[in-house]
């Protein structure tokens, strides 16, 4: 990971927000700056070098871990020690804070530690712009999870049958997840069956497998602090001629977002292409989220692909594409793999078939 | 749980803190006061009845779930919601925000879209000062939290063996823990072993148990939204005296810690009350953290209970005592129990042998 041009590629960029230094808050933000990954830590760019800021409980990890920056321990909290540096340092001018993450209560005691001479500015998604586009360590990264992540999903359709909970179907997943190397899941596990598929956030609960219908598996893996995302639905029984109309119509939407990944094309354009599919199989009024999301460090991360969206797609970027239909009362069904634009379209991350499987 | 108590309770603070209403984002607030579990949501008090504030995709789940509020739902995010609510209901006066979950964007969103005549407020811990004494249905969840959590240590130190990657024995533990019912883990599982243990904070890693030294084990559940904490330690290989008489001195600290709690002691009682022990001992500089903390719908609440905390200790309370010592390059200790404070002194929650075992 090249940490020093990423903090060359940002520091870069402050002229251009009306700030001369910036105060980085945000966890994801300071690991994909500078490498840290523990819980506590702020990173200060636009002085003599960038300082990053910790407490005693890292001193250790901060050593191991920080690159491109000036390692500063003291036993207060970071934006403590962040204050007192912007104090010591005589800089003037203004000062961005991260105003998606830093809360108000933080804010307000950092502005009062601050010298008169330093105005605060707020600033939005910096990093997050830069972190959109993947660097090629980055990808590779993305390739392993998303490689672990897709091993996944056979195995966990044998778990499934009627009268199964589906915590057990995840509690499996997450077994095998975990045996494989992940470090973490990276989002509460769905596995959603019967009438609870009609919920598009059902994670996992007590609730049996019915015996006949529709299941959701939604899951997703960290390794190497990278995230997977990956969704299928599978049939439980003989699926009705109607389920399988719904689900070929939701994997033509797929296969159509698929295909409208392309640099130049907007992440609006990505959300109408799957939308228009349903449309015309008169299901779109179903389709009630939008088309997908960047991952990396994080799992939700820019662009958002929706309705109107203008964020114009760049190779390097990661994202999913998963449309889905929820009908109310009786099922619902949503496919999803992860994709990187290329120079000249995208490519697939995700494995595994998307043929309706009847369990 | 009575909702409808817990919301009158909170109304009837507003005026104290020079608030006629209260907008409550962070949601562990909102599943506290008015039950609903989903991921967006906002919860207005302070005007003709309590409102409640959330998006198309919980219609369903809101229905099912909230209590003592009426229900709003838009397709814009609860915020914006809440905003054009306020903007009608023509009440004048301050709005009081929750300052250290509210971040300075939103903060800023909210503002623009509201009339001149409504002041915005900062407040702080309003709800987690609520929360922080247990009513009888909460310490019940919390009971059968901590059973569950308790029942899953012997189990997974049989699994803890030399070469054993730690991340398995982790796994094998998440694993019993969701086949128990567990509806997640509380937080990251800790098993750190060897010269890992002097990390307080030890993420279960790919590093393999080392033939001799101390493992310590940290982990909790969520169940019916109620997490548990529990730590304990042991040693692989014949502990030598040396590890004896620390492990026996982080003991000493967890015990007198447990007999210090009780009505009228302060957080900062019970800190002093182990660090004492530690310091007899000569260990004390080894102990980097503090005593504990409260837990309950969150697995980091008020109180805190570290040096110098004033906050007194009242029934209903629940937290854990968890001395440690970290010694660099060697490895460490700690001991965590949670506890209810009860009329006279309080109730160990967390069940299981605190005795040193060797591996």
């Amino acid at each position: 990971m090249d940490h020093k041009l990423r903090l060359r590629v940002l520091a870069g960029n402050l002229a251009g927000h009306r700030i001369t230094q910036l105060l980085i808050t945000h966890l994801p933000n300071i690991r994909y700056l500078c490498g840290f990954t523990g819980s506590a830590g702020a990173l200060l760019l636009g002085g003599a070098e960038p300082v990053f800021f910790t407490d005693g409980r890292y001193t250790a990890q901060a050593k191991a871990e920080v690159q491109g920056a000036r390692v500063v321990i003291e036993a207060k909290s970071p934006l403590v020690t962040a204050a007192a540096w912007l104090k010591k340092t005589r800089r003037n001018g203004a000062l961005g804070i991260e105003a998606e993450h830093l809360t108000v209560a933080a804010e307000a005691r950092l502005r009062s530690a601050l010298p008169k001479r330093l105005r605060l500015h707020a600033v939005s998604g910096m990093v997050e712009r830069q972190r959109m586009v993947k660097d090629a360590a980055e990808i590779e990264r993305i390739r392993r999870a998303v490689q672990l992540g897709s091993s996944l999903f056979l195995p966990a359709a044998r778990t499934i049958r009627p009268g199964v909970p589906e915590a057990l179907v995840a509690a499996k997943l997450e077994y095998a997840a975990r045996r494989a190397g992940a470090e973490a899941m990276a989002f509460t596990t769905i596995v959603a069956g019967g009438a609870r598929s009609a919920l598009p956030h059902g994670h996992a609960s007590a609730a049996p497998i019915p015996t006949q219908g529709f299941v959701v598996l939604d899951f997703g893996v960290i390794l190497c602090g990278y995230c997977s995302d990956m969704t299928r639905t599978v049939c439980v029984g003989s699926p009705t001629s109607q389920q399988r109309a719904w689900y070929a119509a939701v994997l033509e939407a797929q296969l159509a977002g698929i295909a409208s990944v392309r640099p130049g094309a907007t992440a609006g354009d990505v959300d109408d292409a799957t939308r228009k599919v349903l449309k015309k199989n008169k299901l779109s009024k179903w389709f009630t989220h939008s088309t997908g999301h960047g991952v990396g460090l994080e799992i939700h991360e820019a662009p958002r692909l929706a309705a109107g969206q203008t964020e114009v797609l760049r190779p390097g970027m990661v994202i999913t594409i998963e449309p889905g239909i929820y009908v109310p009362g009786q099922g619902g069904i949503r496919i999803e793999d992860m994709v990187v634009v290329t120079e000249t379209g995208c490519e697939v991350l995700t494995s595994g078939t998307k043929e309706l499987i009847a369990i």
